[in-house]
């Protein structure tokens, strides 16, 4: 729980989570968005787990984004304890190929919502701007650059494109 | 696109989704937040869905809540032309018990986020509350609101226990 | 946490899974097998599904048995804060038909074992039985016990045996 | 939208998906018939696939091969906005094998028809062949050219069993 | 092989097939498009089914619609026979809720397309109306059709969304 | 072990699976295929099991048909203790539906072959077939009998055929 | 179709799958079972594997095994031709892991049936001992060989134990 | 059956599963849990794997550990014979990436219950983990080394977030 001035929490099960989870990391950073990030788990520290949930919102984040693989209840166990928004990322770390992860973390009983997103790094990059964009609810500059990153987006297709032509050309 | 001042637009893809939808209706009633409700489809009515997403921000809405089945695509199709928050419900109409519409919810690629919940009536609930979790980050009376939600949460399992047991006592 | 004399513990979601989970409810009475039974939510009531298994052993129970649907945290949650032995029986509740239950309860991480039973009512029965075998480590009435059931499984196979004949031979 | 008297377009998500849909653009050359490639995205550059689909008819095309991967809208997206033929690659770029995309590509609603291929560059040569099929439905000589290629698929399994044959003989 | 001067074949694998293949006849009915239907296996009649193929073209045929439930090889063995576009329509009647006659239709190797709809009776009427599709290829007349038919889908939802209007008023 | 001349073995895990199993039972009947039908349990009988296959041979049968559902363990066990074919039939008897009790069934690991069938009663029916089948590598004139069915079936497409006309000819 | 005096017919789609059913042939050889071994297409030759199928029994063959991927229709469309046993290998050569051809093999509807094995290598060398199952129904001395391989399982049973120890030991 | 004073005993179907199976006996060793490991197949060798469960209890067994992949038959074959408790581990070793291992182990009926642990390394690891608290029912020792390895577990996170904290000050 260290750099306290972060509006958002990213929580992995283990160190071995990074290279998926880094996507939100970066993400956030692009956007100018204090992240703060830790291992945490449901199953070998649930205390702390609890305790992190418990006290997200008088540490002042906003928004909490948890990936995790396998019987992925993090999100869910955070979700139980907090009353801000959680996102979920499920990692395909098991041999069920991100199934398991997947159905662990979005199908939660009413009450308790977690905000699913796809498994992997594509799930984890767009947490991070899901977590922007719920704080853009109260951010008019959020807003801003989350509609210039919309337009980078058509750009990159358009560059995309212009590659493909380029490659077909060679072809 | 009917009742200018909500702040949450609800769209689902038929009226025979509404008993599914409901579930997200009636959630954000006993929260006292507006509601605008709208069938609306990413493939009927594309231009209309467009619109709709489009014009979202300035006529007030924060958050959409978008309910489909089959290959659902209406979250993906709104969340392309906004960048509002958009949380997606799947549905189970299909023979395929729902793992369609929760796979063409949740996995949406990266830049583009769609909050995915649970399939069906479990995840309309949930949607609805998610979307409360979002406004309550600038509304502090939405947080209270949230805190008292998660009390009675854990007060409706005391009662269930209850019933559960007198129903073991009844034998 | 009720009838304190009981050795083994039964959770389940909702009061809504008694019919799935009287199954290990009476088979714990076919054995003379004490139980308490509870509704208890991971998610709902999470300081309350904590201190049920944090208190556990104290206050007597040698196994732990968790009925639930959909995200199916309970038997997890439970597992992650004590070290007596958890038994998971995942509910199809959900549209996904106790896929989603299933790999919820299963696919634990190293650590914090879950010994899951199959979906639905079968694995409620098993649960109990299973948690007979666990407690008859320690109680040779029991180990009797069990072997006298696994005579009488064999028994009702004969029976039932019987029994087709007759109606192959009405035709 | 680039040569202008294609017949058949191809678009694709990204230009990391041209390793399976250079199955499509290579069966259409065989065939000589002239398609054109662009990048193209549902999500990414919604207005200008809607604009790419509005326009395909005036300006010549007469079928559209659309490749995605994970929640695989863009032929969906496509075929909204038109009433020429789509047909739907979806493409295993996900963790989930495909499977996602699939299921985003064929469960279509009633009222808008995607024609669904396999998955990869099976279906991306397959998606090429259907598009050749429809036109010859108004090209004798596509007709004609259909024929011999099915006896050429016909004579390939004759190589290589003569393949086979000196492989075992080998042995 | 009936009514000689019909442009559309519909091939069901038996006569139960009907409740869901009829969906496809009545469309292509309003359309005013001529078809034959007829029971017709792959695996019971499989000399009738490759006979049927063979001379689709010469009797008229442009289109060939196949329904099937289970191990689905009546599309691909149809397809295997003809150069004349095959569309596949899945039906669960498996207890394995039509993932088998979805995954037996689309997976077809390459060299032999099948244009795979969704699985039951959303996906009979998309056949029909690709077939439509195909056939305005040629058929100015049907080009006009199809466009208003997709206005009338646009009305459709505007319809819809007046009746939900309606019972969220009435409460 | 009852009537001794017969040469087809039917197990099933229960008497609950005979509505399933007796497409079995009737298809032996008309081909005049002396069958005898027994409750045999992997789990619950295994010594009986186990004696019934290893004496299957000297008692005259030639193949086994075995039926069982959930972790279908049946076919495989019989399999493992006799050298003559077994036949496994997996029945939909759990939530899964079915594609718990296939695996179970086909994915026999090398040097103990179970020959698989569909779910349900389909797979009981062929199950029956194919032990005629195999019996008439030996016996002219099953062949014969086979062929006469084979031709059958042709004509229940063609009866099929002739209703279907008349149903729409109804219209 | 060439070594005349085979008794077991192995079909397979490509000649690329014979890593596969190379465990077939193997197998067979080493019970001196002959085979013959042709790469054949439901899809890409129809007309010769009717013709195959069709003239099966004449030219002597009194099994034959179909190995093949993704939309697997091989075996059903030989079995549909033929009234010899007919034994079906999934190969699991397309993204979807095999998930495809099992299927496809395996849910034959009621008339035709396919004994299905395994998913790949394991499987394909079960159908030669299936095959070689069936033809000892008239052949003494091959139930004495599948006896014999019977007595070397279990004895490679021990030895692979033997070797564990050995490996435990080192440490 | 080798090391006579074990408490344990763990199986698998062949030494080639001791990659995924070490992770049981390592933690077992750990513990100083006596454990003996022997190859062991329900179809290969089921008189050996029968005898084997029947003795267990004799020979001073108290738990079972069964790792076994594709139609993995090993844990309730064993189950079947013994009435010490069972615990199952699915092993992803055959294409369809342990979805068959897992039901297969998993969905046992009433009456014979497996604990089933996750697919792979991590559900070997927790198969000795389950087992030791099994033994610690009747064990004070084994109960308070299990509180240690919780504390071990918690600590673990611990040090991850501090390595974690390094890599992305290292950034």
């Amino acid at each position: 729980m260290t750099n306290g001035n972060a509006t958002v929490g990213i929580l992995m099960g283990s160190d071995s989570d990074l290279p998926v989870m880094s996507a939100a990391i970066e993400t956030l950073e692009e956007f100018g968005v204090r992240a703060e990030v830790e291992v945490c788990s449901a199953h070998r520290s649930p205390a702390r787990a609890a305790e992190y949930a418990r006290t997200a919102r008088e540490r002042g984040l906003r928004v909490i984004i948890c990936g995790a693989g396998a019987a992925a209840h993090l999100a869910g166990v955070i979700a139980a304890e907090t009353t801000i928004p959680v996102i979920g990322v499920p990692i395909d770390s098991s041999p069920l190929k991100g199934f398991d992860s997947l159905l662990a973390t979005v199908q939660m009983p009413p009450g308790i919502p977690v905000a699913t997103m796809a498994v992997g790094r594509a799930g984890a990059a767009n947490a991070a701007l899901f977590a922007i964009q719920i704080l853009s609810t109260a951010d008019a500059g959020l807003v801003e650059k989350m509609g210039a990153h919309k337009r980078k987006l058509a750009d990159g297709v358009a560059r995309k494109n212009a590659r493909l032509q380029e490659k077909l050309a060679e072809g």
